[in-house]
């Protein structure tokens, strides 16, 4: 298959500025919130053996070498080096960042310099509102605050993210919450805060994805697997199917994130809802060897126009190398497939490529045309 | 492998009989009830390109061709003429026709007179029940006129069919409601009836499936992915198993259609109770490409005795033979594997794919031997 | 790929000590309760032509020869010899029997005589309860006796198994019970047992799961597809996600038996919790030609040193040879594939094919290592 253009990651995070031990390493390899049970490594996953196979090679090693080798090569060149070398190694040009995870993380424009490339900002709407409510001293100054906070987000992001998938769950009612009962939950809320309580109130949560809607700009939506914090079958796609219809028709689009193993679901959203859009990301870095047989299945009902190409890589470059190369050579595996055995043609398999790659963020996230893009 | 016998095609529809425009003929090739998103099309799906796969050289076209060359070849040919040549490509002997779909769609008498083969009829419950409620003036009346047609649809149907998948959902009660039950839940159908109101009650709902049960004739059962009117986890046939314990041993049959993506779930429901019986149709014409991978998965635990053919093809003659070719393709490529390995015999090989594609269906809607069919 | 070592099947059964005709054998290879339905066979299934593929041979026929045929040859040789034939060819080096099925079936004893291998107890949570409430005049009784029945076994079994997912679905409270519930809970349930009660009470179900995590012993937990007994989707493993948060970090391990077609979601709480491990037993079995597609789909979130191989194996030797030929088959054919691209080295799948086939399985159940193993 011809060359990709340059790849737009419509989903990521920042990556980890100190170096980093063999221990902490391992821990950003998983979703798990854990050290690995003893006699067990978070190595010896798809993922482990994904990064030890394709990001040696990058730092001058073998390989599959063994973990401590690498580690011990990545402290070698540090951490910032590493990062330049391994991002650049990806084709990415555009990174769209989802900036609400906390802790010492790179920035886009840190991201964009050390992967020569450009960056654009998703927020995310629970960390906007926990920021407004850290300074709001009535429910109704939240709500103002919340308010602003989404309004002056919305000039410069590319996109909004929810997390509610972890606060609640995707089961909410569709419907946009009455500002009453919106101030009532924040009161709520508000009152738990100073005992540590997080956003969880699923009042709350619908004003976030509503206040969102409001906006114009996609808004991100994290479904499927994740870390502990999440039950998986709360978040399960199909539990959007309400929040869907409701939203249909809007001129907002949806774009459903990750949705393993429930991609399936995901996909059909994508088929049968004009505005809502499907991602490739986690499920392809988290599966490795078997990433074809994943992307696949979210091929068989995706439309091609709505599918999404995203490392949604946190902490470690690797993950920007590993998602990268399990997306396209699975994309380039299974389109080469299906054009010898004659079930499509060679010209489409490109076009598709393209759009899957860059072409339909471009179009969803109005980013400047490819040749303007460097 | 050797050539199938005459295909008994267990569920589909009647297609248009006028000429189609580009636009309503990619209308018909979707699940979806609304244009498709700006920038794209849905003949970016595998259904669209399993369409220009199969379709053109059957009107002596190049296969991939653009649509607006093979609709513009159709129009020229003229829609009756089309549906003549594709029908008659497919190899299918027997249509089972569910004739519940409103519109200007042909016959099972059309459809069998186009395609040179014979014809019968399914007959939904959820029609006939709007039929009777159109000339009732009592829920007394309603009941009545229900159970009449009911009965005069046995003697000439060979299946009833069910959507109560798309009215309310598959988490029914699993008994048969009481008579008083019944009618009042049929006196506020009607009482709503004027105000445009469909039959979503699920008592009503169990009301008619218990109906066709009494006949003794296979229910056919919407399950899994269809249009957006249906809510995907509530259509999960896992949600049908305490009505299949509450049905076995009464003699009558239960085919789960579709399924996708719970097709594995339906195939578990085939595999432990001997009523039950489990579809292809609506799967494989969506995913394309990917036709072979979900039949796989639906040959795990389905019992070979149980496993039907069909294409669900409805409005477009070109879904009868996207249908059937993938259909074929699959079955042919996968039991040629298992033979090539040693897994099965090709004798055993042979005798499922000629149950599937026939024998079965015919056991099950007590169909004519094929010696017999033409 | 290297030969694996001696197997260790961590989860399986007894099998039936007198010889079987065509009916009894027929009704054993699959979980359905009742006969196959008229004009069909459970012989007709992927577990049937497995066992068709692989038996005959062990016994001096030929592969995939007429059933009626091996059930001659298996009467002639008598089911002790084809015990012994069949269970010596698996290369099984240690069988964890569940004994809490009734029935006349052999002991663990009697199954490492006839396979040259050791066995150990596995014990059913739900069977000790039975007996304890066989003797127990009194809810308090019922209680002390259930404790020290614990407590007894717990000295000499390997491991409890809890078929919750049975008797109610697996929908549970978290947390455990406290002791007035208990009584409570007990005392209905042995009011109902004269009338034949299973115990099916949510309270008592989740007392015997915390009476087992009490031990520090692993708990396996049946999840998945089962007989028709079981409710499909209340049978989910991510409805465990909360017990498996509550028991986080306790020191007991949690097995999350089968699980298909839900075997994805306990790979992620595998992936996700340090303490809970996966299984592949029953659905390998029961997809037979599939089971390689079924197997890479747990390998894909499942951390390696947490899967573990059984066969589930019950009433059937036979189920055993197809339980490990269609596993190490599998296993092979995947790691190869795998080394052959390059995505994994052959050390590593090496290293991984034998923590699954039994390092793992040792690890866990605290087994002798295998060089003092026979």
């Amino acid at each position: 298959m011809d060359a990709l253009p340059p790849l737009v990651d419509h989903h990521c995070h920042g990556v980890v500025r100190g170096d980093l031990g063999l221990a902490s390493f391992e821990l950003l390899l998983t979703e798990a919130a854990a050290p690995a049970a003893a006699g067990t490594t978070y190595f010896d996953t798809q993922t482990g053996f994904a990064v030890r196979r394709w990001c040696p090679p990058l730092l001058g090693l073998e390989a599959h070498c063994p973990p401590a080798h690498y580690l011990a090569r990545r402290r070698e060149l540090g951490a910032y080096e590493v990062t330049r070398r391994l991002l650049r190694s990806t084709g990415i040009g555009t990174y769209l960042v989802d900036t609400g995870i906390p802790g010492d993380l790179t920035t886009p424009d840190e991201l964009a310099a050390a992967g020569d490339a450009r960056a654009r900002e998703v927020v995310r709407l629970e960390t906007l509102a926990e920021r407004a409510a850290d300074a709001a001293a009535t429910p109704a100054a939240f709500v103002t605050a919340f308010a602003e906070a989404v309004h002056t987000a919305s000039r410069t992001a590319v996109a909004f993210k929810s997390v509610a998938a972890y606060r609640h769950g995707l089961a909410l009612e569709p419907s946009a919450p009455g500002p009453a009962e919106v101030r009532l939950a924040a009161a709520d809320w508000l009152a738990g805060r100073a005992a540590g309580a997080r956003l969880r109130d699923p009042v709350l949560l619908r004003h976030l994805l509503w206040s969102a809607v409001a906006t114009g700009l996609p808004l991100q939506l994290h479904t499927g697997f994740g870390d502990p914090d999440l039950r998986l079958d709360h978040a399960d796609p199909a539990l959007l199917t309400d929040f869907a219809k409701a939203t249909d028709g809007l001129g907002t689009d949806l774009v459903l994130l990750h949705g393993y193993p429930y991609h399936r679901q995901a996909a059909y959203l994508a088929n049968v809802f004009p505005h809502v859009h499907a991602d490739v990301g986690l499920a392809l870095t988290h599966t490795g060897a078997r990433a074809e047989a994943v992307l696949a299945e979210v091929l068989e009902l995706v439309p091609f126009g709505k599918l999404l190409f995203s490392t949604d890589a946190y902490g470690l470059p690797e993950l920007y190398v590993v998602g990268v190369r399990l997306y396209t050579r699975a994309l380039e595996r299974l389109l080469a497939g299906w054009v010898d055995e004659g079930a499509w043609s060679r010209q489409d398999a490109r076009r598709v490529a393209g759009m899957v790659s860059a072409g339909n963020a471009r179009r969803l996230y109005r980013l400047p045309d490819p040749g303007r893009d460097r």
